[in-house]
């Protein structure tokens, strides 16, 4: 597709985003969460929040069971410990040989040499796609975020690349988005991006576009942060409302409020 | 005793929860909770709203002093891992030789072999009271819930078992509750059957009669999720709504809101 | 400093705690927690609130990569298990060769000899300053918390002790400060003090007198309490409100309600 005017690319986002909620409640698609313990509740939240139903555990022995019933997996970085970084490994054999889609979200890569290199490992396992900052795609990718270099690494590692921020940018390589919504109050809340990152691991579960997926999760996300935005009085109040805002989230708010460009 | 109409069981209920809540308020007993680590906060939060005093180590040096001096303990079988299991073992060797309660969270063992068979062992330690849903029920007992054979899986364990849902029944093999409180909010929030649990085993270090202090607790945590319901505006300020309604429950709220029947 | 009136004593612990607070906002501290898992959460949240930028990983891998580029480290003995031990003793490495501050919080060790063994152990690694409650005081001093003993405990470990509770005192040995703000819900929320001490590592890494640093961050949360009180309708909302409220505490509100007394 190209888009050529904001408003059309709006709408169409809109549409994408309007589509994966409903089916979101619809089909309420289970997504285990490889997470941080930072994370875990808040991200359990929000998915239930969606319409999914999220599970979590870590356990070597369980991880199987859960992953072969799954329906997507989320692959995030915080907090890891041993137990931790062989449960993924269970969990991404389980999950690539069903072929479910995965996300990875390699959150503080920039912190931590040990984990850029086990982030890097985890790229060639084939994510489905990858959500990060700026500071963590350039830690990864060797590059600040452009359009160029965010499609590059979509290309590179045959994966929809989202790099949020000031704007939200979505690559499959070929297609790209920059949303335009979301509050600043969402990073003043431990564990948004993380959740933000589960959001698009429901979304990969029930639209098989993965591009279309990762937009319209991001997107929805951000338009929910902006209706948070409206009743919260700081950042504690705006946690809770985020997941009250996303779970009442309606075509009709989508449509009025997504600022979005696509192009490819 | 047999409660013959519906008036007469609320009514019973009802000053089992009051009374279980006001000793709660007035006795603070510890809970020592070996709890998943989704759940460890929110689980908390809802004992200190009620009047309880939870801790949550899982290591095994620590856990022989943490259960010696707790009143009741609630082993929940989220997120397990190694050292969890591990603790678990130690903590049930400290409590079933002290004589003091616990309750058994067999949370999602339908999702997992491994998980089930731990269930399985753990339900030969002498658990005092089990909580459930009806998929886990379905899991465990290889039946679907229904008055007998609830009461007959009571009957087996030893244990009253309160199998949770749309309707929550209870039964100690002799006697049975139906109790027909709580929102469809409670199932968009993660712990909330974890916290029902807590609240569950708080209830049995201070109410001997496990069949009154189970009844109670289930009771008394759907009468504050109807509560919370008449102020939430989504499942986020829905989860925060519970924890102040518990909190302020009396019983005057209980006396009418409880629809109960009791029999046996 | 000799205060001599408490009108005097207020305005300059709020004159603190103003500095602290801007400091934080204006140059974003990072503060790693090796936390509990029941608290870490929350204290993101808290933390985040104030300007600074929480970190929380175990992992022995990493725990250097994340140490190195901290401004502070926070040690909270809940939840601990074998790799949290570890990370631990890797990270006091890190954080005392570098010269960084840390903070040590004892949390529930009068429930467990291990733990009261553990803490021991870690005073010996000079902590910066140590946050505890009355009962913790007493299991690690062997003494009831007076101003005598926990100047005593202070000169004796070479840090700022603040034991909290109806009134919190703070020593480093010469100096003291009695504050007394803060709500009674504050002991009613999981965490509260595990983010007060988290908060306590922030303001040490923007002042370098750590008897300011303390004596800040304590009345600023007991502050922000009181603020949250105003608005909330159990223990529930308060804790969210304490957030929000932290989030926008300003040198008004700080003037208009600390309570304390200076001497030394």
């Amino acid at each position: 597709v190209i888009v050529d005017t904001a408003a059309k690319a709006a709408a169409q986002t809109a549409e994408y985003a309007g589509e994966v909620l409903a089916r979101l409640r619809k089909r309420a698609p289970r997504v285990h969460c490889l997470t941080n313990t930072v994370a875990q509740a808040y991200t359990a939240n929000m998915l239930l929040a969606a319409g999914a139903v999220p599970s979590m555990t870590v356990s070597p022995e369980e991880i199987g069971g859960f992953v072969g019933s799954a329906d997507a997996v989320l692959i995030n970085l915080g907090t890891l410990d041993t137990e931790r970084r062989a449960a993924i490994a269970i969990a991404l054999d389980a999950v690539n040989s069903a072929g479910k889609p995965w996300v990875l979200d390699p959150v503080m890569v920039e912190r931590s040499a040990s984990r850029a290199g086990f982030a890097a490992e985890l790229l060639h396992r084939m994510p489905r796609a990858v959500r990060l900052n700026t500071g963590e795609f350039a830690a990864l990718s060797g590059n600040d975020p452009t359009d160029d270099s965010i499609a590059g690494f979509a290309v590179t590692h045959g994966a929809v690349v989202a790099v949020t921020g000031q704007g939200d940018r979505v690559s499959d390589g070929r297609r790209r988005a920059l949303i335009e919504n979301g509050d600043p109050a969402m990073a003043l809340v431990t564990a948004m991006g993380c959740a933000g990152s589960a959001l698009t691991a429901a979304a990969l579960a029930v639209e098989v576009d993965p591009f279309v997926a990762v937009t319209a999760a991001i997107a929805a996300f951000g338009v929910a942060g902006e209706v948070a935005a409206l009743s919260a009085r700081g950042p504690g109040s705006f946690a809770i409302a985020m997941i009250d805002a996303l779970h009442h989230l309606d075509r009709a708010t989508l449509a009025a409020r997504i600022k979005a460009s696509l192009a490819g």
